[in-house]
């Protein structure tokens, strides 16, 4: 969840003044509306070190009111607390019903401090992280509603931070050992907190990885999160009670509560795909000798897949016309026929169409041995089917759980699995339809829903930034293949699958 | 969830054959709305071997229409299948929407048998455990009725059952050796079962434990278990679609569509406590000698739990009057006054009502080498809550799970956990009630909510039926305490409770 996250946003000093203290004010009222609706909130703060958290936590608190909310700062555990099973400090520091209690570090502090040293084996880590969603899921059963932001920056920028503490004596103790050892470590930790954040991101408590290089974007981002959070759930209260007065106005008077959902928002979405440099390109003679070699190492290589037994999952999305056909064909060239099989996904329909809307993709898996390529995917799901609006909120919502799910059981299996995104800009988007329009052998490849899905561009890359930042995980990462260029977007899906197969199955000399 | 299932229960031929017509017309019916609804339903049955599953099946299929269901006999894995994912097999099976998927054997067949051949580690298990969790919650979550059955059979009737098959040369094919090998290791595959049950018993896919034994009785309920959970299911969505209507008709369309509830209809529940025998007596020297040598020995006990460092949780429940706050008093007489802390649970108060029901029993949680007595506890979520309507009907049968969860982490920090109910008959609590009234240092002990609470004695006999069955795990058991004679009672609990520390903690030597 921490790839492509944009950490170069920021804002002015003058448009934060402008709006911080409207925004201070809203909270304001949101907090009374909070107590008096008896709505239990946990916030949580994580990060990186040197994010200061605690400063985040400020400039939330700074104009609330004081009594209706509780700040918790997280140490180690004391000794007397270790006489008790890991969770129970936690216990006693759940918000009552109308309280905000907020968390600078939490229960992830402990867990990820066990695993980055080292000291708990896979099947700690992978209990540990179980204990915390049933922890969360039973809070957020009762009405809680939870929202737990990951600060996050890159490594340069926290060493930065930490030489400038270093520099002012009143400040240098708080860079402590523990978070030197951190940025030594950083890419280790990265692992280990993106495997934490995808385990730990269920529908009920969602993660929301936000960046931390400019401190004042950072603020007014949490604030209008949290803000837009509690209004959802209000809202949600106030429907609820509507509709159990209407019902029982009808008559019939239903014992059932409607269940409140997570008073989830639209979480705010990072950037990630107005980021990507489409400018990259590649001459044509580069080209061809690149891809000649590529082809062949991956003729090697899925020699290898089929003597190793392991099953191997290339599966790409993106833009109409961005190239995933052409990628395709490009990986296929010099394969064994026997080695891979291509599904190309559109709607549903038959059986498929039947049944819930994974069970196609586990009819479709590869076996021991063999590749199975994916044009269009089970990510479907929290894209067109979420665009068009053939998935319901809730669950399009729920499937980026399932789908992180799904593909750690595969993954569990033994399986490789590499995802693409195929980028283009809009205007390359135009340009090639209009080719396909008017190059006669290219006219079936153009649909009017294709010229339709083009109008709701916006949509599609708000769904495709929320798909990519939930679903990247270190096992299962996404690769954004800048596909402006053809030349170039095909030697980058070539080199990507190449690399990723020779890290799991040894290296191929030609 | 074994543990006080009544196997004698029996229903007679014309009974069975006055009834059975009737229910299969009305699951004939319900069969057809629940294609036109597009519900999937999955039943699966499980079961010591010897139960016939098949022919719990073909009761129930022989009067519906073929074309609406699908039946699916479970075998071990073939060799194409091991070539993917191990719930792939069972992704291929589930139900289409309007289907109803019948499994004679499931996805617990594999588990059951890598468990109870002791091929699979304790990790091992527990993923399996959560993988077969996260399966059937995807399938929930995307309105698939799920039904659980799991048919108990004594040792002894399995072995009756075999030795029948095996004297008619037309049946004896059908005891395998894997049947007498269960057979022989009943007892370790029993608590392999019990963890499984409780592990995988969950809100949207519940396990209904029933007697096997008597097969009319056996295939009557599964028929009538069956049709309340379509009822329910179908009248959910009906309702759900009014509420649809009733909104749009308001003017405000709401475009998220109520959740169906998991469409359960109430279970059945095994009456459990009608069967208790309460005709047990001790007399007064005996009771003596006994008190006084288990006093002693707990004492001992109790220093043991100090010295290894353990935490301990006595657990009382059960009818007003029915001895807990004596059989309390007889444990606590001789411990060291340091060792144990009584909590005696009444309705929250103070922060205790303003947090999580669970919140209230972390805070109370005994500490390493410390024993918590509870009168009265968590269960007060399934007793008193239930039948006076303070929690709703989903957060109920939501904490079955909850406390199962709550009680696991107990014991995996190394808890002790005993759990008591007293039981006693109604006639005898009228007498107890009475003596209160008349004796002079009684009568703080009865209030007008004890005579209320005995007004609703089915009702509470029912939730604590269902509590007895969901909760009581090979960890956590419950133990039900004859106590109509009083000194009977007492000795039982203190009898346990020493049993119980001294398997924990090692045999103590007077």
């Amino acid at each position: 969840m921490l790839d492509h996250i944009d950490l170069a946003h920021t804002i002015s000093k003058q448009e934060y003044k402008a709006r911080l203290p409207d925004l201070q004010m809203r909270l304001y009222a949101i907090e009374r509306a909070v107590q008096q609706a008896g709505v239990p909130v946990l916030i949580l703060f994580e990060g990186w070190a040197g994010t200061s958290k605690i400063g985040a936590i400020s400039a939330l608190t700074r104009r609330l009111d004081p009594r209706g909310l509780r700040v918790h700062p997280i140490t180690p555990p004391r000794t007397f607390e270790q006489q008790y099973p890991w969770l129970y400090r936690f216990w006693l520091k759940i918000p009552s019903y109308g309280q905000i209690a907020l968390f600078d570090r939490s229960w992830y502090r402990e867990v990820l401090a066990e695993r980055t040293h080292e000291d708990s084996t896979p099947e700690m880590w992978r209990q540990r992280c179980e204990d915390i969603v049933t922890f969360e899921r039973q809070l957020a059963d009762d009405g809680t509603l939870i929202q737990k932001f990951w600060l996050h920056i890159s490594r340069e920028e926290q060493e930065r931070r930490f030489e400038e503490l270093q520099s002012d004596p009143l400040t240098a103790w708080q860079v402590t050992d523990e978070d030197r050892w951190q940025n030594r470590h950083y890419k280790r930790v990265r692992v280990a907190v993106e495997d934490m954040l995808t385990r730990t991101d269920t529908p009920h408590a969602r993660w929301i990885v936000l960046p931390a290089t400019d401190r004042r974007a950072l603020h007014l981002t949490i604030a209008e999160t949290i803000e837009r959070a509690l209004d959802a759930r209000l809202d949600n209260i106030a429907n609820a009670q509507e509709q159990i007065h209407d019902a029982q106005q009808n008559g019939h008077a239903d014992n059932s509560v409607p269940p409140l959902s997570s008073g989830m928002a639209q979480l705010p979405v990072p950037s990630i795909l107005n980021q990507v440099n489409l400018s990259y390109t590649l001459e044509k003679e580069e080209y061809s000798k690149k891809l000649k070699k590529l082809q062949a190492k991956l003729y090697l290589l899925g020699l290898e897949v089929y003597r190793q037994q392991r099953p191997v999952v290339l599966l790409f999305e993106g833009w109409d016309a961005a190239g995933k056909g052409g990628a395709i064909q490009r990986i296929t060239t010099r394969l064994d026929p026997r080695a891979y099989v291509v599904h190309t996904i559109a709607a549903p329909t038959g059986e498929d169409r039947l049944h819930h809307y994974l069970y196609r993709f586990w009819r479709r898996l590869p076996a021991r041995g063999q590749i199975g390529i994916f044009d269009r995917s089970w990510y479907g799901r929290v894209l067109v089917e979420r665009v068009e609006g053939f998935a319901r909120t809730n669950e399009w919502q729920r499937a980026y759980a399932e789908i992180n799910e799904f593909e750690r059981d595969l993954i569990d299996f033994g399986m490789v699995v590499c995802k693409f995104w195929m980028h283009i800009s809009p205007d390359e988007q135009l340009r090639r339809f209009e080719e396909r329009q008017t190059v006669e052998y290219k006219k079936w490849k153009l649909t009017d829903e294709d010229w339709r899905n083009r109008e709701k561009w916006a949509d599609y890359e708000q769904a495709a930034d929320e798909m990519l930042v939930r679903t990247s995980t270190p096992a299962a990462p996404w690769t954004i293949v800048e596909a402006e260029n053809k030349r170039f977007g095909r030697i980058k899906v070539l080199q990507t699958v190449v690399q990723r197969l020779e890290d799991e199955l040894g290296r191929v000399e030609l």
